[in-house]
């Protein structure tokens, strides 16, 4: 059989830096093609993406993922050339070893390995890949599944190969994520200079009792599958730099990581009526980049829960902190979504690195989960 | 008699940007030597200065005053080279005719015209002139005062010929001016990335209740003689630019302008109450511009007042509004100290010029003025 960490060797190998694929996809496909796939590429502006379907029936289970990965930073504080992958004490080193390329490699390997062992299983299995998960993310998988969903193509069960693992490998799996929602504040004052203070509305003074409001305020209590809905100001900027002059504006930046208990609208009318209350001149811009998901109990969570503790040997931990992923574009066809790969210890650092013994579990883990589901 | 309109665009020949005298003063003392002055000049640093003085009896009287004047700005937007005066519609134009070489040039032709006419008068007449008022002023007026004080040399009365008038000569004085102290805030907090908020402490939110509650703090209601004292920040800043990171740090600068009802101590005192009650983490840089001081009712207030009526046929009005001048230096010392001068709509700007009538009427005043204190 294939050997995942050879395969996730040649796929380090294509440096596929953001919006680039490198030939990554042309891979895969060359895996999938023999194993009774049909492979569509759908290439939306700079980015390429894979739509990989084995079967027509239902319940489709869906492998996603992506080929590209962040830049390197500076190559001369790498151990090894981050292209080149190479292993040592056990790790294999590398550009996207762990996020996400050693993933592909193991979810192929697990499709291949299942497909031959079960060459009648139920339903569909189906490879989602894009090449702008790290960067912009406006052509990858949000704009597939637009596609999809223009033609009433359904994804039933999906595991993201995003590196959702801490200590090793399946301790923690991610069944949701937080939304997150950025505000440009501006409030407006009228400006001059500090010593006829009749004659300016200094807008850091007006603005300050509802900042004190926003960062004191508890937006929610969260729930059972989410931390509190959090409130961050990121940027602050008022002033000219002289220290006689009153500035007429002042620019804030804030983001939102929110529950279910909320929607971005409700963020939105709260904000604004905060702002309202303390008699703001304002403008604001929003930026939605995700809005919270979960899958709670079900198939997919029970199938994955098992085969960790037949791989592993330990119960895994179910999760939703962390940052924003692909699973949000996802989860709101519809598809039970889960987050499931290697340690995120060194993903965007340095030396990122895997560790070689959980690859190949999470190989294993992956073929079990296909067994769970579709055998 | 010497033409003050002649003498100040003699003085406005002579480009004396700051912290240049440009020879300003060496024509002054051409005047002052042959009507009995002792011309003292103090060299420190990058400024010259002039301490002249004619007599040796109490009590002293001082014109104070200084040769440099701000740059020119955009030259191209002057109707006229601003270092060539010129006559326009009864108005003389130039950088330096309004602050404050028409002062300096009243000043010369009333001291010769009344130490001609009464060449008995009582006490001293002394002119005390820098060339560095608009800059960092500190090799000015402050080192000739710590000069005069380290010999028990004393100013009794002082006018100050900076521009106090608004709508024509003489309308308003300034019998004192506010305090003026600057504070350089730093609130610490722990940097880190906005998904995971419970491993930071954003000093954005630690300070605004704070923020809010120095913005709205009454920190005394004026008296008599001032407004109330005011608090505004200037700038404040925080931020990496990134949407998703929270600072360790914002940086914010205030300023007060503070009454005769609060010391400078007593301003750093309240403040940093208020930042130790919300338990900030913080350091502070102090920087006091100058203390507030007044000069109530009394021999100079009384000779001013009637003067102007005199010569103007209106009531003065008193006044301490307005930024700092180098009378903070002197009032110290025991002076008494008004400031009397040209309107001041031009100031600063380009295009600057006097009402050459009004100049006329300036030169009068001050020449009263010696009347009513030392005739």
């Amino acid at each position: 059989m294939r050997d995942v960490i050879e395969l996730t060797k040649d796929l380090i190998s294509k440096a596929s830096v953001t919006p680039e694929d490198a030939g990554c996809q042309l891979l895969m496909q060359d895996i999938l093609a023999p194993l009774g796939f049909n492979n569509e590429t759908m290439v939306f502006e700079d980015t390429t993406n894979l739509w990989a379907r084995k079967g027509d029936t239902k319940p489709v289970f869906c492998f996603a993922g992506h080929t590209d990965v962040v830049p390197t930073g500076p190559v001369e504080k790498w151990q090894f050339d981050p292209f080149i992958p190479t292993e040592k004490d056990g790790f294999l080193f590398g550009r996207g070893t762990a996020d996400m390329k050693s993933s592909l490699a193991a979810m192929l390997c697990a499709t291949e390995r299942f497909v031959k062992d079960y060459p009648d299983h139920k339903g569909s299995i189906a490879f989602l890949v894009t090449s702008d998960e790290e960067g912009p993310f406006i052509n990858g998988t949000t704009r597939v599944i637009d596609t999809l969903e223009a033609r009433n193509e359904k994804i039933d069960y999906c595991i993201v190969g995003e590196p959702s693992s801490t200590k090793t490998t399946g301790d923690i799996i991610k069944n949701g994520r937080r939304g997150s929602i950025t505000g440009e504040l501006t409030v407006k004052g009228v400006q001059g200079h500090v010593a006829y203070p009749h004659l300016v509305k200094n807008p850091i003074h007006l603005f300050a009792p509802a900042l004190a409001e926003l960062s004191g305020t508890v937006w929610d209590e969260g729930n059972a599958f989410f931390p509190p809905t959090s409130f961050q100001v990121s940027n602050i900027n008022a002033g000219t730099g002289a220290t006689n002059v009153v500035p007429g504006e002042i620019h804030v930046n804030f983001n939102f990581r929110f529950s279910t208990e909320l929607t971005a609208e409700e963020i939105k009318s709260r904000v604004t009526a905060i702002l309202d209350k303390h008699g703001l001149d304002y403008s604001i811009n929003w930026i939605l980049s995700g809005n919270p998901f979960i899958t709670e109990a079900g198939s997919l969570v029970d199938a994955c829960k098992a085969s960790i503790s037949q791989i592993m040997g330990f119960e895994t931990e179910l999760s939703t902190a962390g940052g924003t992923s692909d699973g949000r574009f996802i989860a709101p066809t519809g598809a039970q979504v889960i987050e499931l790969g290697p340690e995120n210890g060194t993903i965007h650092k340095v030396d990122e690195c895997v560790n070689i013994a959980n690859v190949k579990a999470l190989e294993k883990i992956y073929y079990q989960v296909l067994v769970n589901l579709l055998a």
